[in-house]
């Protein structure tokens, strides 16, 4: 892993503070909590994501996703993050280690100091949603496990509160939609990917195979609302449980009349990416979905949880693909949420973690500290 | 104190659950952490807050306040909480000791599961918002003592940034005001209550004495609007930087035309006491005040400021006349409001803990873990 040269620098320096020369302490021998207290030491390294099926959206394809595994390290504690970066968001290998290169954390003493840390974080480059988030998400494995707990349990949730997750079924040919279903067996709920003209047929498709509670995910693929209603209708017949992003986010009075008059829940996606972008969601959408990836981490998703709730409004928690790690610490915040969309980790062939597992098609928290994840 | 009889038929009989008979296991040779888990032990006694000064609102005087003092034990640890009921707000100790009888919280095993458990503790009676506040505030102490945190640190923020609290002067004789404003000489800011007839009299008097900044707390006390913008401009000449419930809290419209022409910020009191009363304040108010009594505890408390600045509103957090037990609690959400209104225990003679100290003005939290405070 690479090391910030600026935290080397801070780390080296630091024993000469105000003129006293301490005797330089080897780590290994220091006891945990002893003094003196160094900044936080932040390390990164890419990695790609392979991918087990080629990934078909309304918009693109692809068989990889880089990530960055991120470490933050502390009076001898590690807190384990990730930025993923599905190409269309805009993130690389190249922005994240510009952006990550570019912080300065070993000015930090104090891994608590979240409001803080996190502050300065988005304040040193606009963007970068996934990096910020690998930072958000390290702190948190951090401080919980200085904290010796789980963040579901830190937040006040129960574990057993947690919800089905989705799992995801690609735009693709007949014969290979059914072989994915059939894969997909144990979960209780499955989302497809509509949005092309084929919607109805991939909807018979699956449902030849399978009468699981479907979600569908249009990302924007439909732009007629009255066309729209007229398939939301015909989905509820089909088992449907919620529409997710049925129409381009800029249509937002045709939204707003859509989720007025379907017969199921319209769920926004697209259309917002941060705390700031909710209000404008109310009275357009049903709910929203938070992926950690798009709102800079955890302690903003959890902003945005509670203020769908306060506005009446549905949450579902989704991600990208994923390591283990961002996806278990997102089903840290799943016991809060209507829906979860957290399949990502089983979508890949190399995760270097494991932490939150699937059981019965339900996300299944175990107890371990901060996010709950372990290298392998 | 007295011991909830529910508790101890739960924690003598969970030994024989599952037809199993343990051995029964003697809580002081148990070391902390070890199994078996009992329930959580609540227990409660009625205490009487004796006031300084006889405190005078625009419609009562008194020179005492009940207060219940709560303890949850748990597993070696334990957690304090506080009820306090002015009699205006319409609990009492007999109301508290039929609400806190009537809860089982040894049906819980796990502090951490906060929403489970205030969730029931809720259910179980409408309105009795100060006894359920004792709960939420016991629960907190308790598990931040569990986590070796203090909340404001497990909530992500910085120690120093809380504001300084105001000191009030309540309603009183032209030669009594003089003498208080000269005992708070160490406070940044005070808050003085008006309503009455002699408003400007009292605002004439304390600038007789400081130059601080004040702010002013009409308790519904104004019922004109037109009078009430006149007043506000011409405190605000007087150096006063907010003004709480100006008017009645049913004349909204009027209150919204006086938030929108008013040059000062006009915060809601009376308006609101909980989460979902917090959305009606917006549009109408520029501000809220967030009351432990009054919402049921941090854990809402919490929430609503959250709420409130996802509005783009302002907070206040504020007390009724309390123990240090309450007001450290409180003390833990002040970095993260506008300004703090804590001086309840400041008030009285006969305070059982000792927890966040007033220095130069400014509230300044310890770091002991839970909520702060210690028994004296």
């Amino acid at each position: 892993m690479g090391t910030n040269r600026r935290s080397f620098i801070r780390n080296t320096t630091i024993f000469t503070l105000g003129g006293m020369v301490l005797p330089q302490i080897s780590k290994s021998n220091m006891k945990r909590g002893s003094l003196p207290k160094q900044g936080l030491k932040l390390s990164f390294e890419p990695y790609s994501l392979q991918l087990k099926h080629v990934f078909t959206l309304a918009t693109s394809s692809r068989s990889t996703t880089p990530v960055m595994l991120v470490k933050i390290e502390y009076d001898g504690f590690t807190g384990y993050g990730e930025a993923s970066m599905p190409p269309y968001l805009g993130e690389s290998h190249k922005t994240a280690t510009k952006f990550l290169s570019n912080l300065d954390l070993s000015q930090f003493t104090d891994p608590f100091r979240m409001d803080e840390i996190l502050g300065y974080v988005d304040s040193t480059a606009p963007k970068n949603a996934a990096a910020k988030a690998s930072i958000d998400i390290a702190l948190h494995d951090l401080t919980g496990k200085i904290m010796n707990q789980p963040w579901h349990k830190i937040w006040g949730y129960s574990a057993e509160e947690t919800p089905n997750t989705s799992f995801t079924i690609g735009i693709a040919q007949k014969k290979e939609v059914i072989e994915k279903v059939k894969e997909a067996a144990g979960f209780k709920i499955l989302k497809v990917k509509l949005g092309r003209d084929n919607d109805k047929e991939m909807i018979e498709t699956i449902r030849s195979v399978t009468d699981v509670p479907l979600c569908v995910d249009i990302n924007q693929g439909w732009k007629d609302k009255k066309q729209a209603l007229d398939m939301v209708f015909w989905l509820k017949d089909k088992g449907v449980v919620f529409v997710e992003q049925p129409m381009p986010k800029t249509m937002i009075d045709e939204t707003a009349w859509l989720t007025q008059n379907a017969p199921l829940p319209i769920i926004a996606d697209e259309a917002l990416q941060r705390l700031t972008d909710v209000q404008s969601t109310v009275g357009v959408y049903s709910g929203i979905n938070v992926k950690l990836m798009k709102c800079t981490g955890l302690r903003e998703a959890h902003k945005m949880i509670n203020l769908a709730h306060a506005n009446n409004m549905k949450v579902m928690i989704g991600c990208m693909t994923e390591t283990s790690c961002a996806v278990s610490a997102a089903a840290q915040l799943s016991p809060k949420t209507d829906w979860a969309d957290l399949d990502g980790n089983l979508l890949i062939s190399n995760d270097p973690y494991t932490g939150m597992k699937v059981i019965d098609g339900k996300i299944t928290l175990n107890n371990l500290p901060g996010i709950g994840i372990k290298k392998i």
